[in-house]
């Protein structure tokens, strides 16, 4: 006996990896509903060996749904979730419409699993950066107590989207060419170039939106709101992996030994290097891949109980769909 | 009455910005001569309108000549050295061969122009993310004292040569056409890629050679042994300019307005950004400027008196070519 669940924004890069997330899991699923604008429904695509035909997302897309995972973006999500709450379903939702609602839990379930129990309709899957950030710092967190996170980040096209994904592609290709390029995505050219991340500017916050919601969602998981959290966030030129250098504080002295040893053993962690090869982790490791990668993992003399590592992390998969079917398979596992 | 001029590895990617700059300097040379491997003898390159052949290096070159700018590599260095100060050239030189020498002065001309004319025949260029780093920080620090630097850094391909920028762009064509490429300069792939900057591990310190050359030549510059600094130096995907991520520290609490004011005045230095706009300086603002570009000031409000800034150069120029002309005008300047 298995669910019925929804995939609102199935063609996007997202909706396209939750599909098969969903089907490398083997998620219970008696029925996929696949969901998405006017302009792309008729359109077909491939699960487990069926082909499912997208419908357009409407006010009647929920009914008889167990989980409608969202990656339809704030808008739309905002306009639907009253109706797909109130038709039973349970919303895990991919965009930032709900991440910072009391009602709403924001969960990475390696992070705050139990979090996830106490939702009322809707759960909210973090920003991608975040997520793979938390889940590499969640273990040395519960060992030591994160005090302060300086993180400098380099985050590929994908978060802006399929489109953003091929703006690159083709914008690389046209610099390449030596031929003219007007970008339509991102505001600025990116072929090997990089600029300070998208999001909107709060100038009175001395943050773009990218870098608040690093801290604040850090804050909401962890349950501490005088966490301290600084970033910039810097869109680099390639195409579906983050990275993050990552500079961790901690309440007590940490052990560059006992962090390896606790990275080794986390859940959705791995532990990629070698040292003596001067080869540490990169984004052609983890294109695809489900695991986030840390490596590189060093004391910074410079700062008290202070550790400094290398994270990289898939921004479609950990960052985005793998993160909210691992939501679905938490609350399906306790039924 | 000008000066005869040297450039050892004048056909590599330093030398050749080397000659542009002499030129669009106007430096006063009646004598260029461009020096090279063997390989690359007799090749002509075009300086102030005229054709010059390139000769080959040998320890005969140097005979009258006045300023030698050496990018050859650290190796070469330190074979012609002796007989390029023997012959009674000031060696200005790129490499890394004699940048923590007691008897070697490091000089950025902005930052430190006094230690010049203690040289005994050998003035070091710094590293290339030294010496953008530092061109920022030096009229800050004059203002609040230095105390710790954290850098993440966002390193060009054009700081391993012009075989490294040749093998990105192609192994990015590669990558767009789906066909298989083998990089051969740098160790890893490149194209939409990015990995730890591929210069040796110190595996006792805990930090690369770059990482370690940032530390070291700052403390050598501000005369300071006492200086933190703490760097994750990073290889992407951009042809020439460099980016680094600022995190620093102060003695004394600094001000945000001053710190605009103070580096608005700098030389070399421009501030560029529109807040307003969201936008910020990126490669593209910088590659082929003589400025290092900085924007995307802020206090950072989790650590004490520290100030957080993006800052963006030319690598081959400031980071290079330029720092050793300017060098070479600052002894002229004095004669």
């Amino acid at each position: 006996m298995g669910y019925t669940v929804a995939i609102a924004g199935a063609t996007g890069a997202v909706g396209v990896e939750m599909i098969k997330v969903l089907e490398a899991h083997k998620f219970p699923i008696d029925e996929l509903r696949l969901l998405a604008s006017p302009r792309s429904a008729g359109k077909t695509m491939r699960y487990d060996g069926r082909e499912i035909t997208v419908q357009v997302l409407d006010e009647d897309s929920f009914t008889g749904v167990d989980y409608a995972l969202f990656s339809a973006g704030s808008g739309i999500t905002k306009q639907f979730a009253g109706a797909c709450v109130k038709a039973g379903a349970v919303l895990i939702d991919n965009s930032s419409a709900f991440r910072m609602d009391d009602n709403v839990p924001l969960v990475v379930p390696e992070v705050n699993p139990d979090d996830a129990f106490g939702h009322q309709g809707i759960i909210a899957n973090p920003n991608c950066t975040t997520i793979i950030m938390l889940t590499v710092l969640n273990p040395l967190h519960r060992a030591w107590g994160l005090q302060r996170i300086h993180a400098a980040t380099y985050q590929a096209a994908s978060g802006a989207g399929q489109a953003a994904m091929d703006e690159l592609a083709e914008g690389t290709r046209a610099y390449l060419d030596g031929k003219p390029f007007t970008p339509q995505v991102l505001p600025y050219p990116y072929a090997f170039n990089m600029f300070a991340h998208n999001s909107p500017w709060m100038d009175d916050e001395g943050y773009c939106e990218e870098e608040l919601k690093m801290r604040n969602e850090s804050r909401k998981m962890l349950h501490d709101d005088a966490l301290r959290v600084h970033s910039t966030c810097i869109r680099v030129p390639v195409l579906r992996t983050h990275a993050e250098a990552l500079n961790v504080s901690f309440r007590d002295a940490p052990s560059l030994k006992q962090a390896y040893a606790l990275l080794a053993d986390a859940p959705g962690v791995r532990v990629h290097e070698d040292r003596a090869a001067n080869r540490w982790p990169m984004p052609t490791d983890v294109s695809g891949g489900e695991e986030v990668v840390v490596g590189r993992i060093r004391v910074d003399p410079t700062l008290d109980n202070t550790l400094d590592m290398w994270v990289v992390g898939d921004q479609l998969l950990k960052g985005a769909a793998l993160n909210a079917v691992q939501i679905a398979e938490l609350l399906a596992a306790q039924q």
